[in-house]
């Protein structure tokens, strides 16, 4: 048997489950797992199935193939994933280090199923952490310059895809990416930004949180749009502060919210549980 | 159109989610939600579907009939409900009156869909915060001496089934219920106990906490059976305590956290949302 | 013995606590709680002392004009309190009954140590509740039309005035206090918001954050400043939405979180835990 | 200007904080932190006092010296410290490499003032990843057999003294240590727990957790005692868990909350903010 995972979105109709459900019970399978939500304001309809069928039934081209009709039939935008195989994942990072060194031990215990192909930063102060756990380690500097800044990026570009990766992680990347990159890997790069969005949005959150006195500070994990800070929010969390807290011990608290908040949000798209509708995001779990 | 909801469990195997599915779009309803879970030690299917159907096809009864026989195909135990028919619940109380409370006015403002035909106390202190909600009381002591004991929870047991209640609900119900009564409405009688179970079972929880010196106190409502504070968890949650709370602080901290967790269980049961499974719950977000 | 409060502020210098402290000691007073904070930006010492002191020693008019030397010495802003004496607070509401309910039941059982002199609200739906606890209820209507809002909100700050009150909670009031009635009660007025400050200011939070898609939604407990959901903020919280959840979902669940967190804001309000320095809480535990 | 810290207990008498307010002011000591409490079962007053004092007046042995007459007129235990004398914590680990993975990474960026003169594993697993931060690795395998144990233990007692620790924290170490270790490092020996103690004592706390059908997991640090899992506990957490999720999900979950838990726990020791009292602590914040 080998497990496989079905992703699918599409106009609501009657007999969507049905049409599936039987198709998948002819070959033999056995559904593990389902989850499904209808958004009633443009009536569409998601779901993500999660199946046991048996391995000559179970190879993704054929079974891509065979479902082809029916996807048709409904209009469904869908993915046929196997679980087993490994997503691909590029880091981008600068010099905090914390997102980074909590992704590549979590990666390394196996608690997060990918490959990291290679690290890019704007920096090269972060290159032996990543080199002691065998990565590629690509140093992209990005200057002010807007030419160069755009050369930059066109690097970046560049490097990512070579790659092929199914995620760019900004694992506090400190460089804000150009229109056209957020384009051209449209919900593919996740952010972590240290705030509780919508608050704070933009630069040096501890600081704004701090500035305004709030009791709880958090972090969000976001795809990454055009818009700053304002793409559709995939997790967030907040920890409690007190009025002595200095914007230090800010930073120290946050680095543990921002560190779980980023590897669930992560987690949750390596698992094909995301999907995005109208800047929001549907999470299932 | 009506909303109905299916939940069942039966033996896991193949193409049961298809027979199901394919049952409802031929009667026309459009599934607007659907969870299921797979229990791979006893190999047994879990299923909860919320559909739409037109006024016609949707009569309980009928739709009952129809889908006998594949209940029966599958071994299924099973219910079709209609969530707008409103549950009735019957509470229990002591002399504590926050959850009680909390409850009244979670149904007067519609937030627990309810009915409440009566509240059952051994103390006659809270008659009249019930009656001012325009609800039944029953006043029913319990003496401390077995033969009047055992006449007062046949009393209590009469007052329960003439309320014909879908939930019993022990509010602070400071009484241990026999194993007659148990038995007699298995995973229908939710308790709320003020600790975070397995920790400080039995009686004043709060004070084995302090003695204890935790730093979180809890909650946990669960459904009664014959071993004291180990029947199947609903739901739990906490809240954090500091070295100088006193015991009297730890009871007023912990009063919300009872309040809400038990309101979230009770919740949970009304909307079929608990399927109890070797003593465990499986509850269906 | 009686226990007595000090509450103080003034600029840093050495030798503060040495002082007080023997002042206290000096009258067989026993410290069995303190606190304090110094403010580094502005070189501001705040405290918070609570003592148990012989019943002669601790009257607090004699004890009051003893300790003002010290007080004019450091150039404290200063009050000496009686924590056993009742403090007197007006709750303004509108239609929504949660936070109202949940005050006065907290109220009545004791956990809320205060008088209620009255309850102010510009509808009149809420009477019968409020009657209930025996509490007078003023209907003040606040009519749209500028002259008649302005007449509204002078018979509303003469209620006010009436009753003396430590605090004028808005309990869910859904009127803006105009910048005069803010600055009379300046550190006095406290509202609940039904959003994580500074996310989602002004009106229909709920709604807002369900545009957003945020995957936690909060409240914040603050004093009342002439900008609009901008002042000093004394308490926040969140709880866990899903995608699937509505903005009814939302205000179901962010009710317990306003509740709890008003009356977490009321209670170090009224235990003098709080003060306001630069538009932020200072708030001793 | 140096800042230096005093941490002391005795029973309870008037005049305690006077007298060392006065003694720090004599010396030109400004107060900048205070915190303390009164244990009334047991009649004891705890305190912790920070303060900033010329250069000249705060040599730790002189200011010892003269402090020594007040201590033992209040027969206080007592010690004084400088904040910034790097505390000396020796680690012992087994396999799992979260913990010891997350507390030298803080370690390394600063967040966790302390010195690690070297790491204890009962195996060779973890030499890797210890060697790389540059730190001492002594593998001293703990046999089953009695005699061969306690040489182990001996061995272990050895290289902890060696490194004149001021803490010992079991990282996830998987032994059980003897009393005469226990009472030779008394409230010295951090260990981290994975399960909500009293909840879950001993081994697999997962599996029992699991077991249960709990709806929240834990972890708890605590002072190490002869009574397994049940010394004074320090700090603890939860995170929620579903019925779907399995031993090695939790397992997974789990380990953010150990991590946390257990370096909040680990920083409050190095900060002395932690005194142990009738097998509970007191937490200055």
């Amino acid at each position: 048997m080998r497990s496989l995972r079905l992703i699918a979105s599409c106009p609501e109709r009657i007999g969507i489950v049905a049409r599936v459900a039987t198709f998948l019970a002819d070959r033999g399978a056995s559904i593990t797992q389902a989850d499904q939500y209808q958004d009633s304001g443009s009536n569409t309809f998601f779901m993500r199935y999660g199946f046991d069928i048996p391995d000559a039934d179970g190879l993704v081209p054929e079974m891509s193939e065979a479902f082809r009709p029916i996807a048709e039939a409904f209009a469904m935008k869908w993915k046929l994933r196997d679980p087993n195989e490994r997503r691909r994942v590029v880091l981008l990072v600068s010099k905090f280090d914390h997102c980074l060194a909590y992704l590549l031990h979590r990666w390394r215990v196996g608690d997060l199923k990918m490959d990291v192909p290679c690290v890019i930063s704007n920096h090269n102060d972060l290159r032996e952490l990543v080199e002691w756990y065998g990565i590629l380690y690509h140093h992209v500097p990005v200057p002010k310059e807007a030419t160069r800044k755009q050369a930059a990026f066109e690097e970046t570009a560049r490097r990512i895809e070579e790659a092929v990766p199914d995620a760019i992680v900004l694992a506090r990347y400190m460089q804000i990416f150009p229109s056209w990159l957020c384009e051209r890997f449209r919900n593919s790069v996740i952010n972590i930004h240290h705030s509780f969005l919508p608050s704070f949005v933009g630069a040096r959150p501890y600081h704004q949180s701090k500035e305004r006195g709030v009791k709880l500070i958090g972090a969000t994990c976001h795809y990454v749009t055009e818009e700053l800070d304002a793409g559709p929010i995939i997790e967030q969390d907040v920890i409690r502060v007190r009025h002595s807290d200095t914007i230090e011990d800010m930073m120290r608290l946050g680095k543990d919210v921002e560190n779980t908040v980023l590897a669930r949000g992560l987690r949750c798209h390596l698992e094909d549980r995301i999907l995005v509708h109208e800047n929001k995001t549907i999470l299932f779990s």
